[in-house]
C-alpha cells in the first residue's frame, strides 16, 4: 500500500484537520462526533441540508459544504457509514427551526443510521425529511445495498436542493425538488483498477492486467460484468446506453451530464469520455445544457469513471446555475 | 497500460474535442495547429497571456484559459513541447495590439520553441515578452532542463498576471508581476508511482513497492533521491524544508500554499499533507494567507504531490482574489 498518510487509523481525522486549517472562513469542523458544518452556523429561516457517508469519496460530501449546497456533511470511517449520533449531532447543529433535509445515498448502513438519527432528531422536535439517492442503474442489489446504489446524482441533488433551500423555500418543497432530481437522474460507472482502504492495506478487489469492471460501485462492489478493457468509445457507450434506456431519456430532452473521475483517472481521459458522450447524446437527440467534468466523487485512488445524466427543466437549470461557494464547487461568488 | 482512450495517437486531439464540446461559451479550440483560446477573441486594450507545454498535465494549461487568466494555451503531444508554429498561431490569434506575454515553464524544448515563436511574432509586429518559470528547488539540472524546472508556480503566475492584464495594465507591468511571482515562488514534488505515456505504453520509470522519488519532475524526471516510503509528516517536511530554506521564507512572511496532486493521489491524502504543512508553517512563523488544494498540475495518473509556496504581498493577494472564470479555476463570477 502506497499512500501519503501517517497511521492508517488517523487518516480521516487528519484529513478533517487539514480541511479545518484550509477553510476556516468557509467551514467549521467538529470532532467526536465528526462533522463539517457551514461556517457561521444555522441560517435563520433556511431549511438545512445534511448529507454524509463513508470517507474516501472526497470531495463528496465534505467538499460540498457551504453557501448554496450542504449545511453539514457527516463523514464515517473510510467506506463505512457515519454513526447515528454523528448524524444527529450534525442535524441539531444546523437546524434553524425550518427543518432539516437528509440526503442519503442508498447503502444499507447509511439508510439505517440516517433513519435512526432522524428519529432521534424528531424526538428533539426537529422536522426532518429524508431523500434516498438511488441512481446507479448497474445492478438492482449489491454488496452493501438493497435496491439501487446512490452515486453521482447525490452531488447534483445537493447542489440543486441547496439552491432551493437558499431561496428559503419550505422543507416539503426542498425535499420535493431533491426527489425530482433523483427521479430524473441515472448513473453508471466503470473501474480499471481497484483501490486500497488504508486500514485494510490491500486492494479491495483484484482486476486482471487487461480487465475492467463494468457497473462497479464506489466501494469496489461488483458490477454487471468483468470484461477485457475496451476503447473510450466502447466504454462510454456501455455506460451511457443503460442510463438512456432506463429512465428513459428521449429525443428533445435537456440533460445535465456529469463525467466523474473515480480518483486515479486523469482529466485528459475524462475529456475523451466527454467527447464520446457528447456525440452519442447528439445522435440520440439529447441536448446537454449543463456539464461537470472532473473528480467529484471518488473511490480513493481507483482508476475509472462514472457517467451521470439528469433530465433538466427550467427550474432545475436555474437552481443549478445559482451561486455556490464550497471548497470543491464554486461559482457566482 | 490501462487507460480510457481510443488510439493512443489520438488522445490529445480527442481530449481537445471534448473540451470544445464541454465549454463552447468559454473557450474556442483550434486544430492544426492546436491551441485553446478564450472565447470572444482578443480583448481590446488588454495584454494577452499565452502559456503551454506538453499535454498530460491537465488541467494545466488548457483548463486555465478564460477571463482573468490565460488568453490561450498551446498543448503539445503528451510530455512534448508544442511547436513554434502552434505558439505563433496562438500569439497572433490573441494579440489585441497591447502585446502578448508568454509564460514558459523551464524545459529546454519549451523555452526554445517559445523563443522561436516570439521571434516570429515580433517579425509580424507583435510586442512579445516572455517570463520563464523555474520554481522547482529539487535539482539544478534535469533530464529535459538546464537550470531549475518550472512547476506549480506556473498556474499561480498565470492567475496573478492574468488578473493584472484584466486591469489593462501595460505589458511591461504584467510581465514584471509575473516575474515577481516566479521570483517569490518555490516548489518541490514527490512521486509514489510512475505514469505511462499513452504512445509509450509502459511506465516512464520504475519504483519499488516501498519506494518514493523525492524531488521528482512532472514528467517523471529523477529527483534528489529515491528512498523508502515515509509518513505524510515526513514527506511534507522533506518537501517543505528545501522550499523554505531556498528563498528563504522567513518568520512573518505571508504565503500562498498550493498542495497539488499529481493525478493518482486522492484529495483525502492532500488534506492530510495540508494539515502537516499548516503545522510546519505555523512553527516557522509563516502565515498562509491563501491556499489551493487539489489536482491542478498533473503527470497523467502519477501518485504523488507537489508543494508550492509563494511569498505574497497586498498587491499579489488582491490579484489572486480577483475574479477568474476558466474550466478549472473559477471564483468571483
Amino acid at each position: 500500500m502506497k499512500k501519503i498518510i501517517n497511521r492508517p487509523e488517523d487518516v480521516v481525522t487528519e484529513a478533517l484537520q487539514g480541511m479545518a486549517a484550509a477553510y476556516p472562513g468557509q467551514v467549521t469542523v467538529h470532532f467526536a462526533p465528526d462533522f463539517i458544518q457551514r461556517a457561521g452556523g444555522p441560517v435563520p429561516g433556511k431549511v438545512a441540508l445534511v448529507s454524509g457517508g463513508g470517507s474516501g469519496h472526497e470531495p463528496l460530501h465534505a467538499g460540498f459544504v457551504g453557501l448554496g449546497m450542504l449545511d453539514a456533511a457527516v463523514p464515517g470511517a473510510v467506506f463505512t457509514s457515519p454513526t447515528p449520533d454523528q448524524i444527529q449531532a450534525a442535524t441539531q447543529a444546523v437546524d434553524a427551526g425550518a427543518g432539516v433535509l437528509h440526503i442519503v445515498k442508498n447503502y444499507t448502513g447509511d439508510t439505517l443510521n440516517f433513519e435512526m438519527a432522524a428519529d432521534l432528531a424528531r424526538a428533539d422536535g426537529i422536522d426532518v425529511e429524508a431523500v434516498l439517492i438511488n441512481d446507479d442503474v448497474a445492478v438492482q442489489d449489491s454488496l452493501y445495498t438493497a435496491g439501487r446504489r446512490g452515486t453521482g446524482v447525490a452531488l447534483i441533488a445537493e447542489k440543486i436542493a441547496g439552491a432551493a433551500a437558499e431561496q428559503l423555500r419550505p422543507l416539503a418543497e426542498v425535499a420535493g425538488i431533491c426527489r425530482r432530481v433523483n427521479a430524473r437522474g441515472r448513473s453508471m460507472g466503470i473501474a480499471l483498477s481497484s483501490c486500497t482502504v488504508p486500514q485494510a492495506g490491500r486492494p479491495t478487489f483484484e482486476l486482471g492486467e487487461d480487465e475492467m469492471e463494468v457497473g462497479v460501485g464506489i466501494h469496489g462492489e461488483p458490477g454487471r460484468r468483468r470484461m477485457k478493457l475496451a476503447t473510450a468509445a466502447g466504454i462510454t457507450a456501455m455506460l451511457l446506453e443503460p442510463i438512456l434506456d432506463d429512465l428513459p431519456f428521449l429525443a428533445g430532452d435537456r440533460v445535465l451530464a456529469l463525467v466523474n473521475g473515480l480518483g486515479g483517472t486523469p482529466l485528459m481521459e475524462l475529456y475523451v469520455v466527454y467527447n464520446e458522450l457528447a456525440k452519442l447524446c447528439a445522435a440520440r437527440g439529447l441536448t446537454i445544457v449543463r456539464n461537470l467534468i472532473g473528480t467529484y466523487m471518488t473511490s480513493l485512488e481507483m482508476a475509472g469513471c462514472t457517467i451521470t445524466l439528469v433530465k433538466m427543466d427550467d427550474e432545475l437549470i436555474a437552481l443549478w446555475d445559482a451561486p455556490v461557494q464550497t471548497p470543491a464547487l464554486r461559482w457566482g461568488i
